[in-house]
């Protein structure tokens, strides 16, 4: 009877884990919302993850449950876990990855470096915030946004009078989390894998150049980052899975600042689009251990493969026609960038696949997979 | 419309190849001779691969058929190619994998350097050529063997009698084929991808470990190969790629003599046991190569991703419990050797699985992946 992993939620990331599941012959099930998802190929139910009778059925003949993604209510996990099934991330890690405001306040008892925050219930308090941090802060919905996004650059409290007025008619209540604007520098992410039996391993930490809001670049390690930078990302890292109890892959985003500090922006308690690159780049990619994680498996060597690892991601692809027209020319030009796609059909702005290349020289890799994937885009 | 390959076996190639059509977003699907075949993720149908009309039904919604070994029959093939069908290889190369005695003479004809050999018809012939060479040689069946095997040293021709009686009762009739004991140093294998429109690719060539007639271990390159070796088999490889009208993935195995010539042992058509090196090895792979050629893609770079890489196939597999449940102590021992197993069950002998390393010390890492496929075995 080969091990069988359970993951909810059927998109890229989902999909990402055939691959190593098939080699290390681990039987991989996935829930998708709907047919003809990202990973169909592994898609044993469709269904909707937010019913508890759908996900407990789906959850029956497998060993462990895992997510594609963050958004399986607390209520579904924790009928999961009274079934006894074994749910890794479990409802206590992602009840932080749920509710910013929630992951705020752990992370400052744990003594996580992060931006100033503060819990705002109403105007005057946002307006307080703004007055004291230059007029200027960022306001995020905590659990996810009314508006479709959740995250707003404001300068004066008005303008976030329509969250209030939601916040005002949610069930839930609550506050808004307003976050000083940092000063950074660049984004860095740092990976961790950790398992329930406690062992935790790092990936080097990377850069990630977002464009519009959205991941576009990622860069492994991050250029010129000191030993020091290294180093206390990973700590960063391990404290976080430690202290939130997270299994699986976690994902930290961190902002440089101007002043060399790292402070954590968001959490990620799954797979990332931050280490797409160590499919080809690391000796182990974060999606078989991710599978190892959750397993309990004993994890896997995190080194790079290669000096340098650039992922660039396709974002909208083809107006017309699709991905695979352009093959012919992308693979023709770069024969070593390594392409990734997602089976989605390509939309503005949609993450539809991406570019990995690895290599000694940073300069030709960078190059190479920007211009490969530009083969993609009209 | 993703582009869509039929893969007619559903053994291990066929199995490893879903990964890469994954990541490419290629549609595998599988014509499998049974339920629970070690490619069953991607099993579209069950069925002999013998019948035209189960076949024929596979391949109608299919961009082109490719194969996971070469067992189907030409009248097969012929009925695919006369219904339009893209078949790669060709029925016309493939014959040369299904015939050693055909192939022998097509590669005489190309020059290719060869052990001396023949086709006998009975004792007294088999018995000419013995004396011709010292008194022993090398039976073989041409098409696949009588008692399952189909090579046979012998030192007298009756050693051969019962051979020559079926022979005499099969409808194809024809000869044995005899070849000359060759006093090899080692074994070499050499692989190639050609596409339909020519352009060839060469592999480095290998050095293969056989115990008792199977593979054993593959280390990438081949030890101490001059440059000259290295010249030779690559162009070896590519002559016989062309010569044959070969698409897809071509394994020449090869014998280096004690009196350092590469003389042409056998050949396979398809992803082959002396290229799993290549997964973690290559910057690609010979799985994802194989699917880039019978598409008709431009090739993937075969640059090694290190100075070496060793496989060692995991034979037969523990006597009692699975695969699985070594994978604890085996991960944790060796945390980058990289696991692949063929969701078979274990069987005295059987390929189960094999273990990549990959790495700048070839010492250490033969070492590791010897040990961690030993964790595998009793």
């Amino acid at each position: 009877m080969p091990l069988r992993v359970g993951v909810v939620g059927g998109g890229q990331l989902a999909r990402m884990m055939i691959a190593p599941a098939v080699e290390l012959g681990v039987e991989l099930r996935v829930l998708a919302e709907d047919e003809g998802m990202a990973a169909s190929l592994a898609a044993s139910a469709v269904g909707d993850y937010r019913d508890a009778d759908t996900v407990l059925a789906f959850a029956r003949d497998v060993d462990v449950i895992t997510f594609d993604h963050e958004h399986v209510p607390q209520e579904v996990l924790a009928a999961l876990v009274d079934a006894g099934v074994a749910v890794r991330p479990g409802p206590g890690a992602l009840r932080f990855a749920q509710d910013k405001l929630v992951m705020r306040a752990r992370l400052e008892e744990l003594g996580m470096p992060q931006p100033e925050w503060a819990a705002v219930t109403g105007l005057a308090e946002l307006q307080e915030f703004l007055d004291a941090h230059g007029g200027r802060a960022v306001v995020k919905t905590p659990r996810g946004g009314y508006d479709g996004k959740g995250v707003r650059v404001v300068s004066a409290a008005t303008e976030a009078d329509d969250w209030f007025a939601a916040l005002a008619e949610d069930a839930r209540g609550g506050a808004l989390l307003v976050e000083e604007l940092v000063d950074f520098s660049r984004e860095l992410a740092q990976q961790v894998a950790r398992r329930p039996s406690g062992q935790i391993i790092a990936y080097t930490v990377v850069e990630t150049v977002q464009r519009d809001g959205v991941c576009a670049e990622v860069i492994a390690p991050a250029p010129h980052a000191s030993e020091r930078c290294l180093e206390v990302a990973a700590q960063i890292g391990a404290a976080i899975a430690e202290g939130l109890d997270v299994t699986g892959m976690l994902a930290v985003e961190l902002f440089e600042t101007t002043d060399e500090r790292l402070l954590v922006n968001e959490l990620a308690m799954r797979p990332h689009n931050s280490g797409h690159w160590s499919q080809d780049g690391a000796v182990t990619s974060q999606f078989e251990q991710h599978l190892r994680a959750v397993l309990d498996l004993p994890l896997g060597d995190t080194s790079p493969r290669a000096a340098w690892a650039v992922m660039v991601n396709i974002l909208g692809g083809p107006a017309n026609g699709s991905l695979d027209d352009r093959f012919p020319a992308a693979l023709e030009a770069y024969p070593s960038a390594k392409v990734h796609t997602y089976g989605k059909e390509p939309r503005p702005g949609r993450k539809v696949g991406h570019i990995n290349s690895v290599g000694d020289d940073l300069d030709d890799i960078a190059y190479e997979a920007r211009a490969a994937a530009s083969h993609f885009l009209d």
